[in-house]
């Protein structure tokens, strides 16, 4: 095995998700992510950790929502099937678990392409208080490298493993000093602003407020409230947006590829929205629920080791000179006490460029221009 | 996909689960099982159950059992681990499951060779609860052919998905009919006298009671206490065996190959043992605790479209013209009321040819002479 590989292991087991003896650990392993789910496991039993492990097949998921279709059609209704709200054992599983490790990277990125719109909704609003539990654990998400995300990313199986490594095998503790200085400044924040300029395309410049929020320092691990390895972001949950944003970046939304967003916010609520392609995924994602037209997310990318985009939002959205803003669900680490916050079955992050042309400002101040932080060497506030 | 797969996965579903439309199903998928996962959980989706899907990797088993080894050395231990006997997740998962599918197919039936003996034993008996937890759901476990799998019966690789299809697709209730005058002897019986004859092998002379025990019609379902796709067997939960039993039949036992055992009864316990092969992992299953020393098992195998053996229980043990024996835990459904019968952590058989120069009694009354039955054609009472 590749020594990387044990290494991967025992950061996602160790700083990610800080197991220890007797902790009960759900781990799922995708199709191609077979190498690594060995090694956690491994290094799980070693701790003295319980494993159970889950097979996070998207064909396995794509034949259950397409059996559930045919079932539903059979009933001569509209296609749309009836999901359990309530199913038992999905339920028990993440209620009974302490931490849950989801390691990505199956066969094929658009294995669940032919999944209807109405039916993924029908399922992700059924299937909310199984998700909730599982929100409730320590959860980390990874990826193993696999041929079909360096085919998603246009980068060669070798070029993309170094990528991913060098994103993943970082020293966080220096990292995550790095990005206390962006969590001070956005908790001692009350209103944020970002604008681009750009030729021949939509600007943004869109507000919203951060007051009584608490940003996360994302470091990778659960101990900063951080459920993503690689991360490298610092974010929060605003509300109250008013104004228009523009996502240069492209991404991938139930299969389908969705290019240059533009959401106008009125009251906080996206009032207008356009997408250069995959309007109609955009669409779908907005008519969830309610929740799923206000922001859940303000998010910064300060991981500095990813350097180029590569359609996956795991390593995109930390990707230095970035932000992003989530429709949709917001985390409760950033929310106040007993304060529930935006609540949706969906997050879905986009992503702008703001390496050129663009501010970020707090209450008034420019706290980063053209990707650069006033902390930072070469900043011209 | 292979229209066979699709008609295995509905077998399985729907004959041998009798899964219906919110059930509460887990599903096991074996590395290279994959395409039967998908059909299986296809059809769950089209009956209206839920699915929650468990990666059955024997890799990944492995590496937690060298991960837990490991661990303990690193304890100053003995290098056998102290395994958690209540694993709160795999305890919730199986108690809110209504049924459990194990679909087998490896990429190595040899998977787990490098671990001790020590390690499994306390391993199987810390996991005790949750596995009577999983044999208190409506459990079927079956194989998709693979070519680890047709490696092991020594066949090519399409030659052995024939086999496979041979023995799981038939008229299953056709052969419980057949079986059905096979469990009523045994029904109406008190003491099963097994006699065979071989030159320079030891014979087997062996006596049990089944008095007050009742016959599994093993018909692949469920509904007939069936809980193996294939089947076709009759089996019951014999007591007080008294005599030798010699087995011709290779198996393998922790991945180690076994040979020619032979085993002394008296008073219901194995007081002596010898084996061609693979004698130690023999004796680490019987002295796993009390009741691996006795029989949990007398199974007659009925299924003529099994032709060959290829060292996989789930096939050899109901081939027609085989008898067996398993020493361990005995099935609930062949007790009386009441009556735990053989407890033990494990459940190995052992099986023995009997097509030639063999004889089975039932209080005295040779029901089966050279692998025939009395009531087929050629029976020479």
């Amino acid at each position: 095995m590749d020594e990387r590989v044990r290494e991967h292991a025992e950061l996602l087991v160790d700083w990610s998700a800080r197991i220890e003896a007797g902790d009960d650990v759900v781990v799922s392993v995708a199709e191609d992510a077979h190498d690594l789910g060995v090694a956690v496991v491994e290094a799980l039993g070693e701790r003295g950790a319980n494993a159970t492990t889950l097979y996070g097949s998207a064909e396995v998921s794509r034949a259950y929502l397409k059996g559930a279709e045919a079932g539903a059609d059979g009933d001569g209704g509209d296609g749309v099937p009836a999901f359990d709200d309530d199913p038992a054992v999905e339920r028990a599983l993440f209620e009974a678990a302490d931490a849950y490790l989801r390691i990505g990277g199956g066969r094929n990125t658009t294995a669940t392409a032919d999944v209807s719109s109405a039916t993924r909704q029908a399922y992700a609003t059924a299937r909310r208080d199984a998700r909730e539990a599982r929100m409730d654990t320590d959860w980390v998400s990874t990826v193993h490298p696999t041929r079909s995300l360096a085919q998603q990313a246009g980068m060669a199986y070798e070029e993309y493993r170094e990528f991913v490594y060098d994103a993943v095998l970082r020293d966080w503790e220096a990292l995550a000093d790095e990005m206390a200085a962006m969590k001070d400044a956005l908790d001692a924040g009350e209103e944020v602003r970002i604008v681009t300029e750009r030729d021949g395309a939509p600007d943004t410049d869109v507000s919203m407020s951060i007051a009584g929020r608490t940003a996360v320092n994302s470091a990778a691990s659960v101990a900063y409230d951080s459920h993503n390895l690689p991360s490298g972001e610092v974010f929060t949950a605003p509300v109250d947006t008013e104004g228009e944003a523009f996502f240069d970046v492209p991404m991938t939304i139930d299969a389908t590829r969705v290019r240059d967003v533009h959401l106008v916010f009125e009251d906080g609520e996206v009032v207008d929205f356009s997408a250069g392609a995959g309007e109609d995924a955009l669409a779908s994602v907005l008519d969830t629920d309610a929740g799923a037209r206000r922001l859940g997310e303000l998010g910064i990318g300060m991981n500095r080791g990813i350097d180029r985009f590569t359609d996956s939002i795991l390593f995109d959205e930390k990707m230095g000179d970035t932000v992003h803003l989530a429709v949709g669900r917001a985390y409760d680490a950033c929310l106040p006490e007993g304060d529930s916050g935006n609540d949706s079955a969906v997050h879905v992050d986009m992503i702008s460029d703001v390496s050129e042309r663009s501010r970020l400002e707090i209450d008034g101040e420019v706290v980063q221009r053209n990707g650069t932080f006033r902390w930072e060497e070469g900043f011209e506030g």
